[in-house]
């Protein structure tokens, strides 16, 4: 293998692809990153086994080959090249790279060592083409509730899934749910769980320059197509919670608030209640037209503050601190609405304006 | 005690003094932050017995009086409110916050708790007045070289001593050893090892509204003097190396070379040391008229390159990668001089231009 290749785009790709190399060491080739040089494209790929990575850029090929080499090693040396024209060259499964007055020799394995990456069948694959913002908010607003208990799989991905024609994601970790209607009207069906961790490398690669994702389903595989970025994972098996029945329909107190106030009041009251697994109480009262919140008693002292609600009953509810902030943190608004009924049933967070995306989260025992 | 105080000058005061409070649990009083209010000022202290810092700031002041609360809670709590007034009321070792729609409680303890801050008696020490930003670049240029080995305190610190009439900052963890003249011309003599955290710390206060700084020595403690910010710090007790006699006065190989380009030579090589302590070899080739500067083989690999200079000797040296990049750093000139005589004696990096900075590095064995 011989190529000429830019020392920029090198980098760039090397950055992405080499983040998924395993740095596990039972299969140590899982830590290199695999060259083949073919046509005039150098193709860059790593895989830890659930999610393999592969990015093809432009090179001039003067022979070509393959050959595995230390991820980060080689993504160090090649970032802190300058910038410039590096000839690469693999001779006995060693690579010389060579840029200006710089001379290096990096000890790789034969390029047939390295496992083989999964293939997903494009023909027989639903395939959705969609728009990178979007995309990145449906993630980032329902990520938050997925779980990392890996004794229930089926928690610790994002579900995509089809109903009345439209394209969800959700996902739930026991205590706290999230839904967004992502696409008003697919043609296809899916049902499919994606690992949290593989959606995270997908938001990770993503920059500037990409526009549009495709999103490739199979009945094991994803694969995410991010321009000369590809990016297949395997699904979770495993059956995804019949969710939809858990969201409630109405509550008894629904409160039209404030996102940032509410978020300071829970902010203020949680910082007293990390002894008591950050506990607060949200009371509302109908005679004084408000809703106070309130940390519950600690050793370290206490806190209340009220917000002016318009509000029709007296009611009371205790969250944890923390997923009250995270699930408000999701919604996009600046009003939201604050839905509960009573100390047991489950709470609702929305936005004032759209429907498009529900938050719910369980009460604490009180 | 009860005040009204304006909730940015609170949070950021507090943003300041708390961090000294300790975390430790052998003193809890140490976790907790000093409130004094008298005539028009809330005085605010913390202490981990090594250093203490008081903060004055204006208040309105109803009625004097003293109190001690958990630092950490706090500053959080204080931090988070909305801006305005907040008034701050103490009663039977509780602080009462109320601010607009807020109301608080935070469980304290009597004032009369806290430990005894240390008091510099100024008119006998000695003072120096300081430019703040020339002394964060001269604690930023030694500070690097100070050793965190608690078994040799008086390498621990930053020695601050005066010699013909100059003040100058030197420190030395046995490897390496920087000096800086700080200031040309002092009337007083000082030989003071001030700890490196307290330095840090003084560092982490400094903010754009500072203009000059007052360092005040006496015989077992410096005071620092920021505006309102007075931080008191012990001195290490021990003595200093006569370090001036380990600095060359010449040596056999000088080089003139550019910063970045030796530094960026320097990660490269070093990218392929770690497992060998990150040595590198830097060899002087006279006939090629180049500074090669070479990875030690190690078994990912090997690198090597080039920089062209005027070199009258050919010369080898070898040196932690490390060490060689954190000195380089501290050299504020792009074209910068490096000087080695053999394997054995110290190299020596200074700027091209200036002569008020030396950085002393010991070889490796090689």
């Amino acid at each position: 293998m011989k190529i000429t290749i830019n020392q920029e785009k090198l980098a760039k790709a090397l950055n992405i692809v080499s983040r998924v190399a395993s740095t596990r060491t039972e299969l140590p080739v899982l830590n290199n990153v695999l060259f083949q040089a073919e046509g005039s494209s150098l193709i860059l790929s790593a895989t830890n086994l659930e999610i393999a990575v592969v990015e093809k850029i432009a090179a001039k090929v003067t022979k070509p080959g393959s050959i595995t080499i230390p991820a980060k090693l080689l993504t160090e040396f090649i970032t802190n090249l300058p910038a410039g024209l590096v000839t690469i060259e693999e001779k006995n499964n060693h690579l010389f790279i060579s840029s200006g007055s710089y001379k290096s020799t990096i000890n790789g394995t034969n390029g047939e060592d390295f496992p083989e990456l999964p293939i997903l069948d494009e023909k027989s694959a639903v395939i959705f083409k969609v728009n990178i913002d979007d995309f990145k908010q449906a993630v980032a607003q329902t990520i938050v509730t997925s779980s990392n208990d890996m004794t229930r799989p089926a928690l610790t991905g994002v579900y995509f899934n089809t109903f009345n024609k439209a394209l969800y994601l959700a996902s739930t970790d026991g205590y706290r749910l999230s839904e967004k209607k992502f696409i008003n009207k697919v043609s296809s069906e899916i049902f499919a769980i994606v690992p949290t961790q593989s959606l995270q490398e997908v938001l990770r690669s993503i920059n500037d320059e990409h526009e549009e994702l495709e999103i490739l389903f199979n009945e094991n595989q994803v694969k995410f197509i991010l321009g000369e970025i590809e990016m297949t994972s395997k699904l979770i098996d495993g059956s995804f919670p019949d969710y939809r029945q858990l969201i409630p329909k109405e509550t008894d107190i629904t409160l039209q608030l404030d996102k940032d106030e509410l978020i300071r009041d829970t902010k203020l009251a949680g910082l007293f209640t990390y002894s008591s697994g950050g506990s607060i109480m949200l009371e509302t009262k109908k005679a004084a037209g408000v809703l106070s919140v309130q940390s519950v008693a600690s050793e370290l002292g206490e806190n209340n503050s009220d917000i002016n609600v318009k509000v029709n009953k007296d009611g009371k509810v205790t969250l944890n601190s923390r997923f009250l902030i995270d699930g408000l943190n999701c919604l996009t608004d600046k009003q939201i609405s604050f839905g509960f009924s009573g100390k047991l049933n489950p709470c609702v967070l929305k936005n004032q304006n759209s429907d498009d995306y529900v938050h719910i989260i369980m009460p604490l025992k009180s």
